[in-house]
């Protein structure tokens, strides 16, 4: 392999490659990038296993195509390296006992490398029927649900975000069995096959960072055990998690026995000065209490002191309240939605918490209250 | 105490005093800020028993005074809790039972406090002749000292900056005994008693971040044991260590074998580049091969591979030299030099390696050779 390319271009693509090595991997053939470089182009691709990432520099953006070859190169050291190099061009050659030279006007590299067989054998075909899905659509829906995933081993299909396709229909749920998140979009075309699968939440949060939102889309490629992202010169590939997600179809309600409706900043305010007198140890709860158009938000922690918030909400329908919950998850559903106004519903004190925009119907968060007594 | 005063001027003088406070503190009274509210207006005091910060609103900056008195209050709290109110009034009263309640418009917090009486008697008197410094050039001072600090507790003298003071010219030094930096500048007025004191340099740099680089002095008291730092309405106390800081004076050399000039970015980048090609436990060691003119920087992990570096420098003096030293000493101390050109003298390949800006010798970095054979 021997090549001449603009450092500016080979970085841009080693940012993407960087991100599917896990720096907590012990097999060292996985800490590596695979350059191949054919007559078309260059490929770079990374896998930890769970990932891969593929991007392809086409001929047109190479200064040069000398030899063409496959080398397998430590992903962290390629990536410094390149990173520090001027903006100009870099020669890249693979020498005798699987070794590259990386040189410029003034910098001479030697890394060993290791033999490309030994890489795993990523099969990134595409399939038969890709979902097409809007950039800052794909990345709302990831942004307004992930946080609701459980960070606990225990139960690995909740470390994922459930995504569902029927007819035209797209319905993504996380839940940590605490609280929920689902958003529901539709897309430009209907399957033929219902889709039910369980990507891992914190895979579709590096998706995100390997594009920047413009109205482009993003193809998913969905197979049983994997689905295959591909934009740009850009492939990436999660596997997907084992098992069934819980039936949370029933766990929201459709009828409520209060509805308030209270400005969204006034709301989160209250509720983050609140949480200064909770602690993590009790699950940061708060209470709140609505009579008629009042509402107030107090917490305490005894040694310390306690507070009240007080502020005027629509009372759309029904009863005063008086209820506890975790302030963090509070935020966390407040946070993902983006109306200047939050619809606030409850059942009684023990049922589920309904939050949305008044307006929208395809973002809800449900939090499930604390008992105090 | 009862007062009404603007968030946003409670804060900017909270932003100070919190620094005061050590997260690390397990005496639960030094966690604590003091407020003093007199006629005149507000004093807020912090401190760790190691450094000490007050500030002071004077009151045509407050709303309100309505009684003067003394509360000791978590600072973490008060801090956390006037960040996160609204920009309006907040008023603040002690209650009965070392309670303090702040209020807004929509807000009501009840915070337990500590007795006034038990915080530490801080003694923030002046000297008779305080040394007048310029902000810009203490922090540069601080700035390009600092980093050669030891952090070592072992040898305590070593964790602070040396600030000797002659005549009107202030010396200050800082080393680990594998490197040194030496700053020299000249102070407005002579002092009538030497000055040689060691500041610990966690506590200078905390003082840079009280203040912004304008054109205004700070006043240095210095006592024996202290030193209290004046500048607008704030005082920062720090104690000093206690032992004799090492005389450096004959450690830098005057004369010199080999003297070279290099354009400070291509030295500066060719031994970022080469340290990519060490490692910390290998004291992240280069070598600097110099024939004539021309220079080379390599380095080597045998396991990765090899780096090799070219620039032409112009020798103005000497032999050649074949020298190794620590990449990371090296770039604090091209870092800490504002110049486009670094003059580089070295006497042979065991004695210090000097550093400084070709036209001044106000600033000079000195970094001792490893030994590789």
């Amino acid at each position: 392999m021997k090549l001449e390319i603009k450092q500016n271009i080979l970085m841009e693509h080693l940012n993407y490659v960087i991100k599917g090595i896990s720096n907590k991997n012990i097999i060292p053939i996985l800490n590596c990038i695979k350059f191949e470089l054919t007559n078309e182009g260059l490929y770079l691709l990374s896998t930890d296993n769970e990932i891969a990432i593929k991007t392809f520099i086409k001929k047109d953006d190479i200064e040069n195509i000398d030899r063409c070859g496959d080398i397998l190169v430590s992903g962290k050291f390629i990536y410094d390296i390149v990173r520090k190099l001027p903006n100009s061009t870099i020669n890249i050659e693979e020498v005798v006992d699987n070794k590259i030279i990386i040189t410029t006007s003034t910098s001479e590299f030697t890394l060993n490398c290791n033999n490309p067989s030994d890489f795993p054998n990523i099969d990134l075909e595409d399939s038969k029927n890709p979902i097409e899905i809007n950039k800052t659509v794909l990345s709302n829906i990831i942004k307004q649900t992930s946080f609701a995933t459980s960070t606990q081993e225990s139960r690995p299909v909740l470390t994922g975000i459930n995504f569902k396709i029927n007819d035209n229909y797209l319905e993504c749920t996380a839940t940590d069995s605490y609280r929920l998140s689902k958003k529901v979009i539709e897309l430009n075309s209907k399957v033929d096959e219902e889709v039910n699968i369980i990507i891992p939440t914190k895979n579709l949060i590096e998706l995100t960072k390997l594009y920047s939102n413009d109205d482009d889309n993003i193809l998913m490629h969905i197979f049983t055990n994997k689905v295959i992202f591909k934009f740009n010169n850009i492939i990436m590939m999660t596997k997907l998690i084992n098992g069934n997600f819980p039936d949370t179809s029933k766990l929201i309600p459709t009828e409520f026995e209060t509805k308030v409706v209270a400005n969204i900043n006034e709301y989160y305010n209250a509720i983050d000065r609140a949480s200064l007198l909770t602690s993590e140890e009790e699950k940061n709860i708060i209470n709140l209490e609505l009579k008629g158009e009042n509402m107030k938000i107090s917490s305490n922690i005894p040694e310390i002191g306690n507070v009240e918030e007080h502020l005027n909400v629509k009372n759309e329908k029904g009863n005063n309240i008086n209820i506890a919950f975790s302030s963090k998850y509070m935020m966390d559903a407040i946070k993902s939605l983006e109306s200047d106004e939050i619809e606030i519903l409850f059942n009684g004190e023990i049922k589920p918490i309904i939050l949305k925009n008044p307006n929208s119907d395809d973002l809800i968060q449900l939090i499930v209250p604390i008992r105090t007594y």
